[in-house]
């Protein structure tokens, strides 16, 4: 077996067998192949595709690089969620604690934000003593004690993705219904949850921008759990506008600790209860209502008591940036648009996302959101509220936010589609 | 402007600009783009393809990534040949002389053997003391001096094509006819020749084992040399048996030296004057016929006097392999097939050619063809002659044979074809 060989067979369109898939994974992980190799043969993938055989495979393959985690000594169904990510998607925050609360285990392993969209290890971070690097011994303690987990994979998860990630990232190989299908997977499948719920954005804000796009790549992901036996369901969710009134790491867990307390934006309680029904029909648990556990004070109980395992103070106050600044409705109307990707772009530059993996995130940084779409506006009246501990990036984050935000005059009468409810879950996938 | 950018381009399927392969190729050159990013692109050219005006640009750019030689300086008209390469190719060799002694002036910039294909520099390296680096001051007086000159490129020529040829021969992105006619056509427009004859092989032996393949290429590089004000034409020639009766260096070189005294096989003759009244053409020689430089022993003249001139003792008798073995023809009847790639691998094997740049190839190793195609022979009669150093390679290099001779009883009454003389040049594109 030799690395040309596969990239060949893969460039000539040909279909990979098994053996070729287990040994360029393998001999990539151990350096045995050269990252200009990988490259070349990941843009072939991009180009000419991979049949469901072959993204399942090299899932598998990816899994068998590390270790698989073991949770079968809980008493609890373990049910794990991923989202593909948007903007202002603090989702994760409120709906292991709503689920754990209503009787599963919800090992979170989460990552950082990258590009426009937010981390939710990110976010968490702003909870003064916070820790997100956790032993496997003491994931499985807080699991048992609490109910749910969030913080950082280990290194031994699925090694061969995290190098295939950064590779891809260089080289335009990103966007591959395949490549991004088995690497999600191979991490849900390793970190050996029961079953899975995922949210597929489709919009703006999110990778896939058409609802088309995002409903291939559901399709694909819940073959494979399929073929790997974890019961898999998508939900595919809107991310044209930003989730909720708060995009960046602090503004974002006070809006989650709003939900916790039976609070909260309407968009943002409904995607975490969508989720919430989804993952405890997977588990099993269908007696429990998720909507009881955010009134009566049980989600935030188990919230409270998952921060303080990880080193978090849940009473500390969170922090602020030290400027802010008000941005004006340019009009009087209905606000028809606000734009899920310029306003991560806008809070990106304030400061609360990263360009390198290498760079620090601003805690407070961010965007205060003060009208959503179908909302009546008042020119002048604030619009927005960017923060950020650097002021000098307030002009570039405000020319960020050019054709973001639409009104259309009042006089109009509006399209019907703009008065009623933004419907946030659009599909399920199962 | 940067690199993931113009990766997506391409792999998007949009024809690139001007300014963005400017940039790429001097960014490549420079190290300021990482080979990964390289081999993603060229994986996306070979699949999505390039445009003429887009190949042509990706050539001047790497014309530009080093330096250009002049040949301003000399009186004659300067003509340049290339050859796709192929098995028993030892043409440069007597082709050189006769161009030159009918006029015109040769300089010659060839390369090494890899794979199956030999190397006009190996080859030449069989004569003693023979050298293949010469500086540009040395380069242009053994010219002014005997007409024609055969070396090895220096490092500043077309230095983009050097790295980026490296990279392809790894990443699986070699077989792409943009990315072959700009490699080609790179170092010959920046060798700074008036026009150029190109020989493009056609059949087994050949990088193209078709013809219409080859047509493609050689329009590709005839429209790229036309694009640079390059009068350029190509001859397609046949590449399914090897040329001549000798492959392997110091064979070659016998039999080169066999023609250059009038005689030698009449493929290698029919070849070489075919070359080279294109070539005059090219040059605007039309009053000399290159037959008569062979007879009259001009071009011998010349041939001495450029091996003499790069230090090579023209009379000192040739390396030859320490043993010998003699493969028996395996049926009595008519020779219809000698496949040229399977003699090409035997010769590799023999220790005629090398696998990796840094091998050392054996000067008297290869393969004597005592029958060729269309030639009646007897079961028992000497076929071949396998030459070597190394004698535990002659298993290894029979093995190769294996497949490459086809005998039709004499009984049968052969197709007419197979009785007809070899046409070894096939079609002419301008």
């Amino acid at each position: 077996m030799d690395a040309i060989s596969v990239i060949r067979a893969k460039r000539d369109g040909l279909e990979l067998n098994g053996e070729q898939i287990d040994w360029i994974i393998d001999a990539y992980t151990h350096g045995k192949i050269a990252e200009e190799q990988m490259s070349a043969l990941s843009m072939a993938i991009y180009l000419n595709g991979m049949t469901g055989l072959e993204t399942s495979r090299w899932t598998n393959a990816m899994i068998a690089s590390g270790r698989r985690m073991d949770f079968s000594s809980l008493r609890r169904p373990v049910v794990d969620k991923h989202s593909t990510g948007g903007v202002g998607d603090k989702i994760t925050l409120p709906l292991a604690p709503v689920v754990a609360a209503c009787g599963a285990a919800v090992p979170q392993l989460a990552g950082r934000g990258l590009g426009h969209t937010g981390g939710t290890l990110d976010k968490l971070e702003a909870i003064q003593g916070w820790r997100s690097q956790l032993t496997s011994a003491e994931m499985l303690t807080t699991l048992t004690d609490t109910g749910a987990v969030i913080c950082a994979a280990g290194e031994d998860l699925a090694p061969a993705d995290r190098k295939l990630y950064a590779l891809r990232d260089v080289t335009g190989t990103v966007e591959s219904i395949p490549l991004i299908s088995a690497s999600i997977m191979s991490k849900k499948i390793a970190e050996g949850a029961g079953s899975l719920v995922l949210d597929v954005k489709a919009g703006s804000g999110a990778f896939m921008k058409s609802v088309s796009q995002a409903r291939a790549l559901a399709a694909s992901l819940v073959s494979i759990g399929r073929a790997h036996g974890m019961p898999t369901t998508a939900l595919i969710t809107d991310m044209s506008v930003p989730l909720g009134r708060t995009v960046g790491n602090a503004l974002e867990v006070r809006e989650a600790v709003e939900v916790l307390a039976g609070g909260g934006p309407a968009d943002v309680v409904e995607l975490t209860l969508s989720l919430a029904r989804a993952m405890l029909e997977a588990a099993g648990i269908i007696d429990r209502d998720p909507a009881d556990v955010l009134t009566n004070g049980a989600a935030m109980d188990v919230w409270r008591r998952m921060v303080t395992a990880q080193g978090g103070d849940p009473d500390a106050p969170l922090p602020r940036a030290r400027e802010q600044l008000t941005v004006p409705t340019p009009a009087t109307g209905v606000l028809t648009e606000l734009d899920a990707y310029f306003v991560g772009v806008c809070s990106w530059r304030l400061g609360a996302g990263r360009s390198r993996k290498e760079d620090r995130v601003q805690m407070g940084a961010g965007v205060e959101i003060h009208a959503k779409p179908g909302d009546q506006v008042t020119a002048g009246q604030p619009l927005l509220t960017l923060h950020s501990d650097t002021p000098d990036t307030f002009s570039y984050a405000l020319h960020a936010l050019k054709g973001a935000v639409r009104v259309a005059p009042s006089s109009d009468d509006p399209a019907p589609a703009i008065r009623r409810p933004r419907q946030i879950v659009l599909e399920h996938v199962r």
